[in-house]
């Protein structure tokens, strides 16, 4: 699959028909079995399209093609990928059907593997054997698909929360699939986390999973129930994955205040208590608005997976791989709304119930089926 | 002087008569000649009234009194200072007419020394020898006023740049006494700045500093100038007083935009050069607007000094003191627009006028004239 902006002002999406190539002698070919569409592969596939907007045109050899405009000021931004068709797809799972001569490689032959790097929304792909995960027996393609994006952010949160001298943290949109994954990762940690939901309903989901702070924005009494839970859990550190508005800001507010009740004298420079709001994702991409009320002892930032495992160093990536492919049925099990075909990811219908990225709607290509 | 909240919603600023404690063994007597009034003085001082709103009372043995009513959403930022009469004033200078048995305190007899350490709005002010620092001779107590809050504030911020890996600094209401401080320590430290002002005059006495790289924020090319200044001199660091408003967002935009010329790849997270704005001013109290546009290796926090002192550690800021009291008549020379009595201080109408907190209008209180 392939995503193209056209200079004209146009995204392209496209199926391609490519010969596999031979694999080098530390490379393995996988056969894709299952790849999900995660919000971080929408923002490659989609640019900044409107995914309900997607029309059907025709493609060569009757493959399918979908197009929609892109306004003026989407393509100032797109300038550096302008008529490049960039293969789409972060991660998914698959079986090793043939190997490069080393033996890492042959190592691999005939497992069952979650990959990482790119183009997985592909029936086959070669990949260095360092990109592939062999998963434990009895772990299926579809169980291993998301091994990497969701499992890894929610573990590099805990490991970021510890390495920065936090002792509790703070997730928002926390009823995702992510979101799931830090509850129960938090639980088998005994780390204290501070859910953050926008729905009723979403807030007993979490609960029922073992979550023991769930506060819902959408809720009059949220600052107050936002204050307590953060004095309850000392949390001084939150990941937002919304971005826009004004939570990022509200967070800060209720750590500061939480912080203050253990102050004894007064500040105007508000409380020594360092508090940080990372930034991850972008499900509202309004302007983050900081009503600073909070002192002057805060950050909010950008956060990304890949530059976190970069600092971590390899052996810490290495031993957070195996807990995942380890835990894949159980703390990093992820649940699909529909599986579909790589055809039918392109077909503007599906498109639109895809793009919408609504909690607990997440699809799964499975490319041969 | 005293500021005083009290709870029935008024603010309170007096002059009080005490004894002078006898200084114990580590203690030396300083007689005040010169105090300035800052910006972080006249926010304890107002707490958050409007200074243009004091009005005179009378007040015991003659002594002025002025008060204005606090807003109730003021008040309840104010809770912990309710009814205690607070000293006001973080630094100034004068003369040592008296010094307790010890070695360091003795060696302080009879020098004239800038201080630091709250309670300057004073004729008479007993200090710990380490909150003394000795001047050269020939260096006059008005001279040694504003020795620490802004030359200080200045240095940090170079060492800031330096200690997180960055080569080149922005710097908001770049005309300020600070402003031009940092100009002049930028320079003869060969570090390359870009000053952000507001108004076209500011920027021309920032050029007869020799600043190099001036944006006027108030200019329809400021965005465009601010790139090529950016561009220029690989700035990534920013220290920002404003803090109100979308200047840190322009800032971050303007980081990445000069960033992005340098890549030769797509990458839709953005750069990975990292951009940081240091927020440690609040001249706008209006909420900070962060148009996300600028890709994940960002961060917007609070600064202040005197953590990042205790973080620089004894030694490095024994030796920026040193060189502060060195270069207190070239790098590190204040302007005043005005002289003023303690009885002064509290004159509605010169409350107003320094209240005001002009660029370039800074006050000093000389407590016996």
């Amino acid at each position: 699959m392939r995503s193209t902006v056209k200079a004209e002002g146009v995204l392209e999406l496209s199926l391609v028909s490519i010969p596999t190539p031979e694999p080098g002698p530390d490379e393995v070919v996988v056969r894709v079995e299952a790849a999900p569409l995660n919000p971080s592969d929408l923002g490659l596939l989609f640019a900044s399209a409107e995914p309900a907007a997607m029309q059907a045109a025709t493609g060569a050899d009757g493959l399918p093609v979908v197009r929609a405009s892109l306004s003026p000021e989407a393509m100032r931004g797109l300038a550096s990928r302008l008529d490049q068709a960039m293969p789409v797809g972060n991660e998914g799972a698959g079986v090793v059907i043939a190997a490069g001569s080393g033996n890492n490689a042959q190592a691999l032959l005939g497992k069952t593997v979650s990959i990482i790097g790119g183009a997985t929304y592909s029936q086959y792909r070669v990949m260095h054997f360092g990109q592939c995960q062999p998963l434990p027996e009895g772990t299926t393609p579809a169980e291993g698909a998301s091994w990497f994006v969701n499992p890894m952010t929610a573990l590099g949160m805990i490991e970021t929360m510890r390495r920065e001298g936090h002792s509790a943290l703070v997730h928002t949109a926390a009823a995702s699939n992510l979101g799931q994954m830090l509850v129960k990762a938090c639980l088998a940690d005994d780390v204290q986390l501070v859910n953050i939901v926008r729905k009723a309903e979403q807030a007993a989901t979490l609960r029922a999973l073992g979550a023991k702070y769930v506060c819902d924005s959408s809720s009059p009494a949220f600052m107050d129930e936002l204050v307590e839970a953060l004095a309850a859990t000392s949390a001084t550190i939150a990941f937002d994955a919304i971005g826009g508005g004004k939570l990022a800001s509200q967070i800060l507010t209720a750590m500061e205040i939480a912080a203050s009740r253990k102050m004894d004298a007064f500040s105007r420079y508000g409380s020594s208590t360092f508090k940080q709001v990372y930034i991850y994702g972008m499900l509202d991409r309004s302007p983050t608005t900081l009503h600073r009320n909070f002192g002057f002892s805060w950050a909010v930032s950008g956060w990304l997976l890949t530059p976190f495992l970069q600092k971590a160093g390899g052996e810490t990536v290495g031993k957070l791989r195996a807990r995942v492919a380890n835990e894949l049925k159980t703390t990093f099990a992820s649940t699909y709304a529909r599986h579909i075909s790589l055809r039918e990811a392109l077909d503007p219908k599906v498109i639109a119930a895809y793009g919408k990225q609504a909690t607990g709607e997440k699809y799964l290509i499975t490319p041969h089926v």
